[in-house]
């Protein structure tokens, strides 16, 4: 396990329609642990070199490292694909290959995130044993949709890989490429999210179940008539102990038309990222 | 006029249940114009010495001054109060009293206010000739309301008293002590927003107008059903140029109750006030 003292590891995986929240959730995750050093791997296939240096110039300028792992065009590009679902999303289930060899954790995060709390308990979650850690999301809807789509595959919750911890000394020694690709072209047409998809129909038992209302919360859980959470928070709570406020589902506060509990957050964060105010 | 380099003056009145809204309020000023010093002259009659200090402290931890201004409990005696409107918020109609002399003007802001972007241009509007400075809301209920009950004053517009910038050197010329004192007993049994409906009803003619959409937005206005504003103001638009929420109405963002679209950027203002974090 990383010494407190080492950087933090932060994986992502992003095309370039992605280049602006990326920084956001970047922001408020520097912000929100202000004493940390992170270290961000961006893992992309498309960017241009101008986007990544935008991406680096921002990550620099707030202190911190970027490393950039350009991967090859042809990995995947068999995969099944949709708007909403670009190739990167795959990259996260093979990060491990690419990444530098004295790493051993590393915490992969969608860019549709704010982290609005102290990232250190879950980055240094106790993997002993578990390929992964990742908040399983209750939301009856989705289990059921799921369980009928994978019923041959045995799987018993359905996690969300838009915050995935991996062990990477673990994945290196265990997973299987080949079964990866296999499961790819025996589903292909029965895909909704693909690589979320493949976590769970593969590797659903090797991952530790965070608690997904502290870890990856789906703001759709405030006060939607549509998606009914267990638990009941108030914003008090939301804002005072949940880390990741995960912005779930096709709606995003960067769109024109988003409304929801967290859009003056969002924006506000948006303002702290572009304005280049360093001092908020 | 003040040079831009001078501090720059805020008068504050609150009783002890607005400690905890003002040092928020306080916070996202002192954030939002982080190269501006700030001296806050906090008016009061009924703070005990430790809700002073526990002000004091905080202003002067987050690098700012304190003056306190304990007023005579007998001034202002006779005047109509309610459990909304506590005695305190006479005390700005003659601030310009206690004030030191050396002081040309200063911005009153009512508790119940989020500062999300800098003061400045708000700060130096210019008052040459002017008693105040100050928005109106245009809102025909409040307005009808208002002109029924102040037709034989000629009020032509009805100012909201909460983000009030004053002509100290005027004032001290001009405003008519015994005036005020005769409104009072002529009305005390008519006044529903006291310290308003004075300011209205004897000075509304020598307030210059802000607009009230920049600096002093109702929050009511977004997406409200039952207060339409003439111009609806998207997300975006509101975090990145308008200068002051105004958490207007009974329900207020620190109520365990409350829900409006600013509720979670009104949380995160309050955590960063009272955790200590000066990072973001």
């Amino acid at each position: 396990m990383c010494s407190p003292l080492a950087p933090i590891n932060i994986l992502v995986t992003i095309d370039a329609n992605y280049l602006k929240p990326l920084q956001v959730m970047l922001k408020s995750l520097f912000l929100s642990s202000p004493s940390e050093i992170f270290q961000i791997f961006l893992m992309h296939s498309c960017l241009s070199p101008s986007e990544v240096n935008e991406i680096d110039t921002f990550v620099r300028y707030n202190g911190h490292s970027l490393f950039e792992i350009k991967i090859d065009e042809r990995c995947f590009c068999d995969a099944p694909l949709t708007k909403h679902y670009p190739k990167e999303m795959y990259y996260r289930l093979l990060a491990f290959r690419f990444l530098p060899a004295q790493l051993d954790r590393i915490l992969y995060l969608d860019p549709d995130i704010l982290v609005i709390n102290p990232i250190k308990e879950l980055y240094y979650t106790d993997l002993s044993g578990w390929m992964f850690a990742a908040a399983f999301h209750d939301i009856l809807l989705a289990k059921e949709i799921n369980r009928l789509r994978f019923r041959k595959y045995d799987i018993k919750e359905y996690f969300n890989s838009g915050v995935l911890l991996m062990n990477l000394d673990i994945l290196r020694e265990q997973v299987d490429e080949q079964e990866i690709y296999n499961f790819i072209e025996e589903n292909k047409n029965n895909l909704i999210l693909p690589d979320q998809d493949i976590l769970n129909s593969l590797y659903s038992k090797r991952i530790k179940k965070l608690d997904e209302f502290l870890f990856n919360y789906d703001v759709r859980y405030f006060k939607s008539r549509q998606i009914v959470a267990k638990k009941r928070l108030s914003m008090d709570y939301i804002i005072n102990n949940i880390v990741i406020l995960h912005f779930c589902g096709r709606r995003k506060p960067w769109h024109n038309n988003y409304s929801g509990a967290f859009h003056s957050l969002y924006k506000h964060y948006e303002k702290l990222t572009f304005n280049n105010q360093f001092h908020i």
